[in-house]
């Protein structure tokens, strides 16, 4: 038998105290805090947190949306799956359009990719929803465009697109002009899917 | 409209150029050039190239269990979402156990966690699989375990456990002595679905 911890709580538990000892978390209000760590459990590096840009009103907007039953737009299944349903308030919907079988030929009518033609399928969803990005910045983009346009505005959106290409810039776009919506983005070409659904995952349920 | 590239392939093609401009790749043998650059991909970090660790034949022994039909195994429902099933070269499945009704009472009898003990329903698909674990640390140490009580041999083991406990352990474990098995990992605390998905997406086909 190899020696190492098997306990999982004990695990979360000893987790959670490296992240608070070796990240700096003084700037954060109180109900992002425990966004902040999740995040960087998600991604093992402590200086995500650093990386971190927010609105001071995005925790309670996300955990009030998500105690009124908010969809959870994602925009990869990925997220989706990483999105942990038992802590969920209120058995909240959540989805991703990205398969949907209309999606290829609004790409082509669009002129962007996939993922960003799957938003056109978040309409009806949109009103008071949580979204979450954590793959595309082609999505994160085409999002602050619907909102320019006139869409319904979301509770909350989660940009963690990861990358080289658009994935910075269409972070800062967000962290600059975020439309009114509350938001917590991570700068630079670090984020994906993983920390993403961290991010759901602690607006969800706070930590006990 | 926002001014942003939203040609997918073009993207592809800019951020590879990008990575390969930026990445560190000399001393990897040619096929595995293609998986260290999907895997700095993932995550948006060059220099996780650097912390690549594995053996001379991991390229070689994935492409040829894909191939032939392997199961590709992953420890956690995220890695399995990751999985591009259009690129697999044989209708390869893709299996996650951990959600199977037997894993808690499995769990409790080994005193270990879920997703190590999901390992256990492993057993019937293991020889001449492809391993992925994008996750958990205890699940790496339960497979290094099972190999030395004699089970059956993977083709491959990617490890890419992340986080604070066990992670980096769990991994020197692997690299240090990978029980005859080929392998490929990530030094530290870095890792997670989304790198470990894409290093089973590069050898599931050459990019173009």
């Amino acid at each position: 038998m190899l020696d190492y911890n098997r306990d999982g709580a004990a695990i979360y538990r000893e987790s959670f105290a490296i992240i608070r000892a070796e990240a700096d978390l003084a700037r954060f209000p109180a109900d992002l805090e425990s966004v902040a760590v999740r995040v960087v459990h998600a991604c093992g590096m402590p200086d995500a947190a650093d990386a971190l840009l927010f609105s001071a009103e995005a925790g309670h907007a996300g955990r009030a949306a998500l105690a009124a039953g908010a969809a959870i737009l994602c925009d990869s299944r990925m997220v989706a799956e990483g999105v942990i349903r038992a802590r969920l308030p209120a058995e909240n919907p959540v989805l991703c359009t990205l398969d949907d079988p209309q999606v290829p030929a609004l790409a082509a009518q669009l002129g962007n990719t996939r993922t960003a033609a799957a938003l056109e399928l978040w309409r009806a969803y949109l009103a008071g929803a949580v979204v979450v990005i954590g793959n595309a910045p082609t999505a994160l983009f085409r999002l602050l465009e619907l909102l320019d346009a006139g869409a319904p505005r979301p509770a909350l959106i989660l940009g963690f697109p990861v990358g080289f290409v658009g994935a910075a810039e269409s972070k800062a776009a967000l962290a600059e002009d975020s439309r009114g919506v509350p938001y917590l983005t991570l700068r630079g070409r670090r984020g994906g899917s993983a920390m993403a659904a961290a991010a759901v995952n602690a607006l969800a349920r706070e930590e006990r």
